[in-house]
């Protein structure tokens, strides 16, 4: 059996061993450098219930190394705290009852300090787990040991992005509306206008979509099995719709014109009094936009972003388009390699805590560059809404044990996304990965490119 | 252009109204044989807010022929009365406001009386509309009415199944489980021991599903176009699930089981209690179960009726099958003749009003007999759950207008069943009919046929 | 022991017989009277949970008589239906569970029909039960069953003024504005200006209320023990504040001045978007009342109505005046005779059903008249808000039994009202009763006296 | 004019001054003393929408300071961030809105450090006007500025009673049980056993009830104007209702018995499911109780504590007594020296984060000890729920401006309790202080003393 970190296929062995524990520790490492820039008070905060607190999300990812590698296969390990299982358990009923997760704010302790205790002693377990398997003293469990390590990295960084959603929803409904961080020198962009983009055509036909396990790259359950899908033929803009497109749709009342919505949208829209998308705010007239270094003026050459499907949906009809289906972007995707703005596009390697600044990406989606490829802002930057639910694919089968309920049980009601954000980080994602949130969610880092028939 | 009455096609002239023109008197008619059996109290009551009063099912199948087609193209049409227009509008805001669904139980006024005269007034404006379209004398306008007409009383028919489902949500919630009419005679039918169902073996590939406005038969604008699906082997069974089988499941702690339920099906189903399904009551460890005929003993060979697609797909996984896409269904049925247990299978058409016995169908899905057909009750008796989300199919275009609000913005978080049931009247039902409810939805009389890959 | 009918004492015995058949004949005979007007469809309607389909209340105060008088009393009696026990006990824990009160709107079985039987098989039976105690029958029960038959009355007398308060809430709520009965012809009155209102002066120093089982007149347990209450120096305002009064606060922006509201008033106002009283409706710039002779031009001389207990003290603060304690009201109402505008004002006792017009009151409040009285609209009209919270009397003991559930379980939260109204009869008020409602409430018939410190 | 500190009158002046000047140090300290022992992360918590985090409290009272006092009398104040005079404003609609009472937990900004800074810019401010006052330069204003300080030192006062509350619900809801602070040493207490509880009877007829600002020491507006109340002989308990006592009323089905309970609370009591008071907790049949000091066994000897107004009002039914009247209670309580077992009750004046302990009182209700005073735990243990609604007193006048809200529009629905408890400071209580809470409350140091008639 084969593994692979990032697309690199390895054998079990000890350079497997070594390249796994060198994807653990900058993984693991990558979690403390994105609360670095955090005071001990933001740790806590669970603003809305699907909002979890930072604190939360670093004892989470911990717990499922202790849950699902050292409470099974380290034979001599001891349990941090007992209580934790109950605590940071996120929704395996196979595992157990579940701390209430809308309360998960309320839990002043364990402190931020205990957490990180937490983590230093899975950490140290897990080295010594990893460094069994490199010896060869896990005989038979080697394999499941080096699989579930790796999906124990993918779930960390899924929460990495998360706790920068989580993060941003906090801060940018405080009224004060706190930095993250300072905004990073200015990326040189050479800015197109607006009106250029254009509709790249895809021929259609039968097509093979998908991952697989046993094909080297890691993938989870739910991009399995590989397999064919029919496509007509198709267009895709070549750029994400921008701010300054969405703001033409807002002034045209669209969020006024029942026409151009989903009867649960328009529900929606008017139960939660929807005007423009979330963090937009309006002061004095003009129009300003919350990313995590702060509030400015809406730039109207960037992407438009946080759109809950809903809005993503409403406005291609307003544009008399259309989203993509999940399988036409993968369809165009897999031509382009995995290149954008992603959360770790520039991290410096400084120790943590050592008062040098940890440098991660822009965290905000930018301007379309003059690039050579066909689709612009492909990776990276947001979040694009499909017009695809999330459903299984022919023949699908789950991890076995509670593993299974990694995504299986959530194929209902929700909606597809692709090609990861500015919140991602880059070998996390592929051209294959599914995203999925439900129609109404607006706090992820969503956005939409328009796609039409030909 | 062409239009047909389920499924023979007619060309515009005065045979074509004649057909139509009884089409609309036999529809009319039905919904007036359905409330024959009820109590004036009955009209009324709306028992929770997705069931209708019969009394608003009367009067918004006559407000959509006031509104679509006598208002337009009945020149000296006069309103019956004017409030009519905003009290029996459902949704659509291209018409204007709507009062509110969930208030429709309390409107005590307009009285039983007047919805009746309601319906008198908009039939002999509607026979004399068809009648100037037969003479000729509407000349451009002939085949929009034409079209309209059909639609409205497919319309009917939806909103006749409706009404009997409502009813007996009501009836079936009233402690006196009071019956809507006395049992038929029992149907003559050669019971097959539950354990006799088989899988049915279906080749796949690219087959082409769906139906066109231009091919001859009325179909709904959802339907269209006509396209192709690629389809791997699979396999049906050639019966619904029974009673029987589900009992086992609920007498095997499925509802107790977490690991067969989808996440949002476990919240659900933790929220409401649910032990079993809707009309089922255990009196002193007896299992008994409401139909329109009373509360009776369970009848293990019957299908199990009234789950939601939550309850389906738990069962299915519990059987270590699935359910089948809407394709496969479409592709099984489409080599049938729809015939089945239908609402109006057996009408006697005395006058209404005349104390004569006004006929239906049995009103419950009823054991399967041994016909020669290999999918037993494929048509008729219940809807049955797919896996498929209800979404537009490649190139879909609503209707143009108002009429477009008919079914597309519906296209959202909902799954589809197909196949007709006991409630449906027997013309109404095709191969290619998508009906569509929300996963937790399980008033209809809905049910489900086991699906696996070959 | 002695009891009375409506403030004539009464030793047990033939006489005080005849005289509480013919009262308990009277009142159930006007419950019926006050249906007469309704359609069939009025019965069942159930506009918000407090309010109560009439047909609900006919069974429900005929179920009291069945439960606590035959039930116990006449040994051979045979209940009309076991079920009724259950579906309309309205919330005696101690006689067993009760049928949902919010799902009251949705029994649309049994009928109106069965109702009306079950009253008449309940009269009879009393009948016959009152005929036995006449005649010395039933020994030592004898007084407990005079006792609890004139309970049984006025309960009656409770559920006829709710009837119409609920009905008015259905009809009052339907687009239609259908009306209950069309206006008597008008009541002569001298309408004075509105600016006659005047104080009038009491003196305060130790008074008596209450009233006692034991004093002859009948009277709830809620008006005992009859007791001591401090007053100081005190005045009331002649009449009721007026819509006119009322419209000025409304038109002096008194809905948005926080200022003038309490706590959780100004929230209630908030959350439920007050703008006016309960049944004014603005259309066009003027303002409408509905009651229940139908929509009509907003009286000013008439006195305002369908006030919460909120309105009331936010009104009598703008006035710079407040409410009166209810023993500041009950002092100044012992000095006047129960007179006034009351819902069986003008009964014409002709057979129900006879066709002959059964006329009732106005059944809306009228302008003040002049009358040689103190205060005007004292008794009748209006049910007067005081700021006394409702609560137990010293030495205040509950009927034993589960009769002591009537009244003492609600002292709590609730505020108490004084004088009858329009709505009720007129041998059921007196200065002692005490009436009570939530201070959120607005559907009953409510309005205000404004009182002042001297 | 004089006004006083806990009882002392003072007149303005540079006494006065002086006195005030260490009455506002005093208090101000207190509160930084009683969040000594927190970490960090308790400060932001909000467990429930009621309990407001501990960084509020610091911050509201603050804010109460630079509203009420700075900002009109202290001409060259700069308020420390324009933005707090919305973030902390609790309820005072007059000075502009609020921001929402429920979210107060997800204000990770400003952080506690930025709170304590403005705790010491107010400090300073305060201290320098109070010096102006004393030195004479602020004239006509001296009056107003003194009395609204002491005001706002009670103020304080009544947090520091609210913060300890909430944080008690915070750390009692966490699984973890974590202590604010070890058990101080034993107190020594001669413990009775329960059974010794005799009551004290005390003789009716006209008393004088309430305070007045005009008599020296300060008070509420609510507590005035003094006036007359009539009382009839009645009877207190000598003790507070023990755990044990209420032991037995659980065991004894108290919590399943509707004939105990009022119509709300029973309704509360089975939407809550309540089976005990907030704070025990049942683990192998073993009763604990959570305080301050961590989770222990159930003290039987202790006064039952954390009841709601329902939960008390039931109790005295099945011990066949009632509650004191506010007067009743207020009537003995005049008798007896204000002295118990208190929040500050042994201050030790450590520097603030000297790392010397700050001691506070047990922090929780004590077993009676064998004083000589006719009523046990009168003063400081818990506050006694009584009977009486919180009502204004004949003839109260509400302070006028912006602070009349602090008291008066709150007087509604609400139930007072007397005595303070061992979170209040005990110059902050008196025997005419009146406390008020809403019926289903039980979040509060909350218990109850019995009453009878005589």
């Amino acid at each position: 059996m084969t593994i692979s970190l990032a697309g690199t296929p390895l054998t079990v062995g000890p350079d497997a061993s070594l390249a796994i524990q060198s994807h653990f520790d900058t993984t693991r490492r990558f979690s403390l450098a994105l609360v670095e820039p955090l005071a001990l008070e933001d740790y806590g905060v669970q603003p809305m219930p699907d909002a979890s607190p930072p604190k939360w999300h670093l004892a989470h990812t911990t717990w499922f190394f202790e849950t699902f590698l050292l409470q099974p296969y380290a034979p001599a390990y001891q349990a941090f705290a007992p209580q934790y299982e109950y605590l940071f358990n996120s929704y395996y009923n196979g595992v157990g009852a579940q701390f209430p997760r809308e309360q998960r704010g309320n839990l002043s302790r364990p402190t931020v300090h205990e957490v990180l205790r937490y983590r230093q002693h899975v950490d140290a377990a897990m080295t010594q787990l990893l460094a069994q398997v490199a010896a060869g003293q896990l005989g038979e469990h080697a394999g499941d040991i080096t699989e579930r390590t790796v999906l124990g990295v993918h779930h960390e960084q899924q929460h990495q992005e998360l706790l920068l959603t989580d993060l941003k929803y906090n801060l940018g409904h405080n009224p004060l509306y706190p930095t993250y961080r300072e905004p990073l020198s200015p990326v040189a962009v050479t800015t197109p206008n607006v009106s250029l983009a254009n509709f790249v055509e895809y021929q259609g036909g039968q097509i093979t979509v998908g991952a697989t396990h046993a094909s080297g790259g890691f993938c989870f359950d739910n991009e399995t099995p590989r397999h064919d899908q029919l496509l007509r033929d198709y267009a895709l803009s070549d750029q994400l719709v921008s701010n300054g497109d969405y703001l033409s749709f807002v002034q045209a009342g669209g969020y006024q014109r029942s026409e151009l919505w989903l009867a649960s949208a328009w529900s929606t829209l008017n139960n939660q009094a929807w005007q423009a998308p979330l963090y937009w705010v309006q002061q004095d007239g003009t129009w300003f936009e919350y990313h995590l270094d702060g509030l400015a003026p809406l730039d109207l050459q960037a992407p438009v972003c946080h759109l809950s499907f809903y809005e993503a949906d409403a406005y291609a009809r307003y544009a008399q388009a259309r989203l993509p289906t999940e399988f036409e972007w993968e369809h165009a995707a897999s031509e382009q390699a995995v290149q954008g703005n992603f959360a770790d596009s520039s991290i410096i390697n400084a120790p943590i805590g050592s008062g040098a600044q940890v440098a991660t990406g822009a965290l905000k989606p930018l301007p379309p560059s003059t690039t050579q490829q066909p689709l612009q802002s492909l990776y990276g930057d947001l979040w694009e809404w499909t017009m695809s639910s999330y459903a299984p694919y022919p023949g699908y089968k789950p991890l076995p044990g509670t593993l299974g309920e990694y995504n299986g049980k959530f194929m209902s009601e929700q909606v597809v996304l692709r090609g990861g954000s500015c919140f991602s980080s880059a070998n996390h994602i592929r051209s294959s990965y599914r995203n999925f949130f439900y129609p109404p969610d607006r706090w992820q880092m969503s956005g939409l490119r328009l796609a039409r028939d030909l």
